[in-house]
């Protein structure tokens, strides 16, 4: 299989593959600090996220990630709900004379297009592509049904495969020829509108990522290099990842002011009578979520769940002795988890009899379950349970009365502790860059740089250019809404002109 | 658009076609009973279940219908849990030498597999097929994963898009080339547990049709000809369409047998060490689930929604006098809808002010509401409301004391009536037919026809031959396990060698 060991810039020279484990051996032969690109790749299927397929960059979302979409889609799906975005589906399927219709568009998307040329034996009439997006799959229909400004603001959504067939470093979760994710399109009648749902998109997103994920992001405005091909502006939420020093695109959502609108007709009759062409976003979110939260959180033991997401919150483990009754540990275990389980927490039972309680603690620590709880002789006599967390291993022996509210404290803070560590993680390889020396410094450690810059196009590719080498080019991440003063007379550290802006500059998944 | 008329076998020789009121007006131009076709293609649209897309087959899922979609996945996605299958996603690209490894199964699928032979400018190196169905993509995966007796049962499920290029007669719904689907894929160590959850599945998807649907279905067995390409035997839910006097295959559970196990390599070792193969099962129903409901329930003024999955089940609609204070009324009316949603209804208002009450009427009629509540000035002064049933136009004033018991009762009535109503009319199609004479004066009464056969695979080719027609030939739809009596000596209605079993003919969609 080609693309086992695929994750870029891993630590410690990524050249010699170590020798993995057999299958049937628990706990990962990688480390995280030492071989990132290993560990990574090993840890997403020893922790059963996803499994490996073999046609190049595609995957397999096992059950046990398929969860956490499933948590995430949940409140997203409620929260557009009440922003009155209706869910509908489209065809995956669109003529490449329709995905033309935007310049801009289609010569941002064209090469990783995948193309249907033949059912059965029988070559079709005109190729058609399958959507790497659903702009111009939608906005035909958008044109025969926005007439008058009561059909607006007009707000769609789905849920559905896209295709970008990559060539480069196919990454799982994070790069893939095949990937879900929500898409949502909406049509607004001044920019005042959009802009505001820009923001108001953005911010669920963030919620997607520092509440749920326990991931800290930066909310900021993408270079008109790095903008969505054929929209006004993006706003995304920008991840990173200290191991490997770059940051991930985390979610983003675009302003297309009216350029689609004017390819694709858009129009509609105002209160007075008057024609106007509409104000277009789009804005999306995928699965790529899910790789982040294992880069971020994970460890040498496997996976470790924001409690947030993980389906299995607290695992529930039988630990008998010798002489114990082992029915009644059984019993006061299902008993716990099912008293769990109507408090509301996502609480299961490991009473499998062929496995050693130290074997399935691995096991769930593997699989990354926030809460471990271990319940013996001595726990049943004294009426307690010891509880484990697996984010910092820290043991503790709680009563059994009122479980269900120590349980929720303890998941609370293990979800805090979470982002706080990474956020401390993640500030700490921020730099800032005044200089190009400077600025290479940090590069080459792998930091996050926060640099004045003068946002020229031009100077962007220079700087890409500049630092092609074996690791990628370094590029601008975002503009982050939350600026530091500009002192007066500020110059750009890579092109000397006047400074307009702070700037975050790094690699990138 | 090519395909905006399709649906067969509409009543009064459908070549003339109707001319369809501008978009702006309401109602149909087409009567159900008169122009099946052009009513099945106007009703959709109008109703705003779909709207018609630029590649022939393919269609547009709006909201309308996409909701009741996610009220039928709700609940199966809980019932699935229940027997412990797990969600999960695979690619939906299979390598050519993949998807051919089962030959009757690739035989079955291949004139309908869309190839992807391109990505941007480059050929690929191998044709790569997109998932007609996901047998062959997932097997590969039970091998790997299915070890030991332990491991099994082994269920997966996955909700996606498929792709059969179908080349004739595409109907909204009913026959696309994209539709939406959940697949099961479930593996046993034994046979009798796969039979057993073919059946429990089966009765899951009755309760679709029947509970949720409203729609009377036959469960039984398919033909040898009739089942999936490459299983052992299928099972499924037919529903019949009087208009067209043709069967819908509803939903199909398929005991798999043991021959994608022979050729995926799917075994494990039992308890006693020794190797067994598994036995498999994969199940589906599809957005199919939907147009049927659409051509059962539908009538001259619209959609009809039975109230189990109406997105709105209750829409309630000002009616203001002249002389009326509106917005007391108004205000009514939002209380009303608002007592209803906290009693666990769909309900919503409609207070737009620049259309008159009748339009809201028809304009909800058309998308088939449930119920209607109106609330004008006399209702005010009485505290009451004035319910209308969209089944049967019953109109009814009921008192806004208790007023969601009285909404539950009437919904619940609804959706039995519409139950008793599509049974009663389904009954009076069946013919029983012992002779060929019989069968062929019945299939000309557009009937679904139970008959005596000898159930050889040739015989049924030969009535499928005989009865070809601009109809379409007549082919079995199932062996219904509820069998009547055959008497002895009972002889085939097609062959005249001794039958076996009753089974039902029919043309079908």
């Amino acid at each position: 299989m080609e693309d086992v060991n695929l994750c870029g810039g891993s630590g410690s020279g990524g050249g010699k593959k170590k020798e993995v484990k057999k299958e049937t051996g628990l706990g990962l032969s990688n480390k995280k600090d030492e071989n990132f690109g290993d560990w990574y790749s090993e840890v997403v299927v020893k922790g059963d996220m996803m499994a490996y397929y073999d046609i190049s960059g595609c995957y397999i979302f096992k059950p046990w990630s398929m969860a956490i979409w499933g948590i995430m889609k949940k409140f997203f799906d409620a929260e557009i709900e009440k922003m009155n975005v209706e869910n509908c589906y489209f065809p995956m399927f669109v003529s490449s004379a329709v995905l033309q219709k935007e310049k801009d568009h289609i010569e941002g998307f064209a090469p990783e297009v995948a193309w249907v040329t033949k059912s059965g034996d029988t070559e079709l009439e005109v190729p058609i592509a399958i959507r790497p997006t659903s702009e111009t799959i939608m906005y035909p229909h958008f044109s025969k049904n926005i007439r008058g400004h009561r059909d607006l603001p007009y707000k769609l959504n789905q849920w559905c495969n896209v295709v970008r067939w990559e060539t480069t470093n196919p990454t799982p979760f994070i790069r893939s020829r095949e990937f879900l994710w929500q898409e949502g399109h909406t049509a607004f009648a001044t920019k005042a509108e959009a802009d505001e749902e820009v923001l108001e998109v953005l911010e669920l997103y963030r919620r997607i990522y520092e509440d749920f994920l326990a991931i800290p992001v930066m909310k900021g405005k993408k270079s008109e290099n790095e903008k969505f091909a054929g929209g006004l502006y993006t706003t995304s939420v920008e991840a990173f990842v200290p191991n490997t020093g770059r940051g991930v695109q985390g979610a983003t959502s675009h302003c297309l002011g009216q350029n689609f609108a004017k390819m694709f007709d858009i129009n509609f009759e105002d209160a007075k009578g008057e024609k106007g062409m509409v104000w277009q976003n789009s804005w999306a979110y995928s699965t790529r979520t899910i790789g982040v939260m294992v880069m971020v959180h994970g460890d040498d033991k496997g996976l470790v769940l924001p409690p947030k997401v993980a389906s299995v919150q607290v695992i529930v483990i039988p630990v008998p002795y010798k002489d114990a009754n082992v029915q009644d540990i059984c019993d006061a275990c299902s008993e716990t988890a099912q008293e769990l389980k109507k408090a509301g927490f996502r609480a299961k039972t490991d009473l499998r009899d062929n496995y050693s309680p130290g074997w399935k603690y691995s096991h769930w620590e593997l699989k990354g379950v926030p809460l471990r709880i271990e319940i013996g002789p001595k726990d049943l006599d004294r009426n307690q349970v010891r509880v484990v967390r697996r984010d910092n291993g820290a043991k503790q022996d709680i009563s059994r009365t009122n479980l269900a509210d120590q349980i929720k404290d303890l998941l609370d803070n293990v979800q805090q502790s979470l982002f706080d560590a990474a956020k401390q993680k993640r500030d700490a390889c921020i730099a800032v860059a005044k200089t190009w020396e400077e600025f290479t410094k940090a590069l080459n450690e792998r930091r996050m740089i926060l640099a004045p810059w003068c946002d020229e196009e031009e100077v962007e590719r220079d700087v890409k250019a500049r630092t092609k080498g074996e690791m990628g080019a370094c590029k601008t991440l975002c503009t982050p809404f939350d600026q530091p003063e500009l002192p007066e007379g500020m110059l750009c550290f890579a092109s000397g002109k006047p400074a307009k802006k702070w700037t975050y500059w790094g690699r990138s998944y």
